[in-house]
């Protein structure tokens, strides 16, 4: 059972934890509920961003420049790609993230397109490399960092509204949400924001690093290997938890919504094992990277268990399914969720 | 949550329910605590068993003349086939069991083939029905009676040992497990086990009631439908229970293991998600239609969230599949059960 008001720790050494439920309810999670992932300890950040590789203006960046350049505030819903992984049969290896390693907080940092365009990229980049200050030995290699790359277009695009960020819910992020600064890809899975960033480079050829060739991509079954990108859409109940007992008389189903292809068109919900989806009532986007709020008024009239399943729908017609597509290493599993109640 | 001393009700009407798992940790099953499945009301029972159909010596006995006979007392698990439909994706129709709709009591009664040989089989008998009498509307029916079949060889067959059951861990039946009487077949799944048993009718052709023709058969999406028949082998972890928080030190894991297709001989744990399955200790049988204790000492050394899974092999080769076999009803779910703990 989780507690209110405590993170879930699924390992100790690195650090990595998921929301309380009840914290989920909430519009923004509490930095001190916001899940955890970290591949490696801690690191030592010498407070220093490096800005290199193809392009003509190299540069070393502080928390002090940064806080002097134009301050952007996005609220982002950053979710991990392994998060309920423990609902893909076989188990594959990875933390076991039930469906809690969500959130959602008010980011502030400068836009990284600002930050790129005065390093003037090469013509000939392609990639832009994010090192975060965190490393360690990592299955076959001694001592390497956590890295990460997007398309240089990616990164160079004003309105992919990519941060660099330095707050976060109003505060100076903490050590285990990326201090002194980090990025924050929206609509990304949370590998994208790499935290600790210590050196941004652009590249002229795909980045190869272990973290972008060997781990967080889908290794399907039946398919060619594809890298784990976009968050996929997912509609999260908050209340009530599964397996409580609940009394007879009208009950609101709460959750939210979330989709990295675009905002969530529908969220159903499905009360018996028959397939009998209802709508339900969805809040619009509070903006373009958050969660939305769903609810459903339940009439509980028989007592005994009650499965309870709700299925978001995105803008872009993308749906959930009602199984995990199984991949070896266990991303992006956004089956619907199913819980119970027991009705008295 | 379920509470140790009591069953978790699935429907109240007809009464469905769960064993609290705490129960099943026992090598017998309390009564009251022995999960319950019906598919219809509570009956009235005329206290008469009546064997008709293609026999030379039809006739009625009541609990009396059943008590007069040679009494046969056999220990025998019984698990609904729909046990853990929950575990199947997407979710079929049926009753919501999670994975304790399995119990084992001590059954009295007298051995069906003696009750069959003095009705006189005819020659061109192929199958036996058996009718309960419980009865009502179901789907496109108004009112049927709850009838299930085997075949007359295997009723006739004395080292089947069939009971006609009057008594359940010493005492009379009651009216949940099918007061006066009812069958216990063993090692089939338990809807084999008619309940509130009143006619016994041999039969020249096969049996096609709905409870043996339109439901419990494993409706496969790539494959042709079969009859449920014997328990597919299992191991069921008793504790800890899910989702609880142990402490740092040595912790051992018990649970049960089964299958109707002979002793279980192995019991495999993995305590990762890398697939390196250990034998755990199991322990011989102590009769042929039981299920066996196993145990595994777990050296519990990293806080953080551990998941255990755990296999059961039998004496036939059947391995339990780390993944559900999917069939549209939900039935014969015997997936590798995975559990985890948070450890402190």
């Amino acid at each position: 059972m989780d507690s209110p008001n405590s993170l879930t720790t699924v390992r100790a050494e690195p650090f990595n934890a998921e929301a309380p439920l009840t914290a989920l309810q909430a519009p923004i999670t509490a930095t001190s509920l916001h899940f955890v992932r970290g591949n490696f300890a801690l690191p030592d950040h010498d407070g220093r961003l490096t800005i290199g590789g193809a392009i003509a203006n190299p540069f070393t960046l502080t928390l002090d420049d940064l806080c002097e350049m134009p301050r952007k505030e996005l609220v982002v819903t950053l979710e991990c790609a392994g998060n309920a992984r423990l609902g893909q049969m076989p188990l594959p290896v990875g933390e076991p993230w039930t469906g809690n390693a969500v959130s959602t907080a008010r980011w502030a940092g400068v836009l990284l397109s600002e930050v790129l365009e005065k390093a003037e990229p090469s013509a000939d980049g392609v990639a832009v490399s994010f090192e975060g200050a965190d490393h360690g030995p990592y299955h076959e290699h001694t001592d390497i960092h956590f890295a990460r790359s997007l398309s240089l277009e990616h990164a160079l695009d004003p309105a992919a509204e990519i941060l660099i960020a330095y707050a976060m819910n109003g505060e100076p992020l903490n050590a285990d949400h990326g201090a002194p600064f980090r990025l924050v890809v929206p609509r990304w899975y949370a590998v994208a924001s790499v935290k600790w960033l210590a050196r941004i480079d652009v590249l002229t050829a795909p980045f190869e690093g272990t973290f972008q060739t060997a781990r967080y991509i889908y290794e399907w079954p039946d398919r060619p290997i594809q890298p784990v990108t976009l968050m996929r859409p997912r509609a999260k109940i908050t209340a009530p938890a599964h397996g409580v007992t609940l009394r007879r008389g009208s009950y609101t189903l709460r959750g939210k919504a979330w989709s990295g292809s675009g905002p969530v068109t529908n969220v159903d919900v499905c009360l018996t094992g028959e397939g009998d989806w209802r709508a339900a009532e969805l809040e619009p986007p509070a903006g373009p990277y958050q969660w939305q709020e769903w609810s459903f008024v339940w009439d509980l009239r028989d007592p005994g268990r009650h499965t309870v399943r709700a299925r978001a729908t995105d803008a872009a017609g993308n749906v959930q399914p009602e199984s995990p597509n199984w991949n070896r290493l266990g991303y992006g599993n956004n089956a619907v969720e199913l819980i119970y109640v027991q009705v008295q």
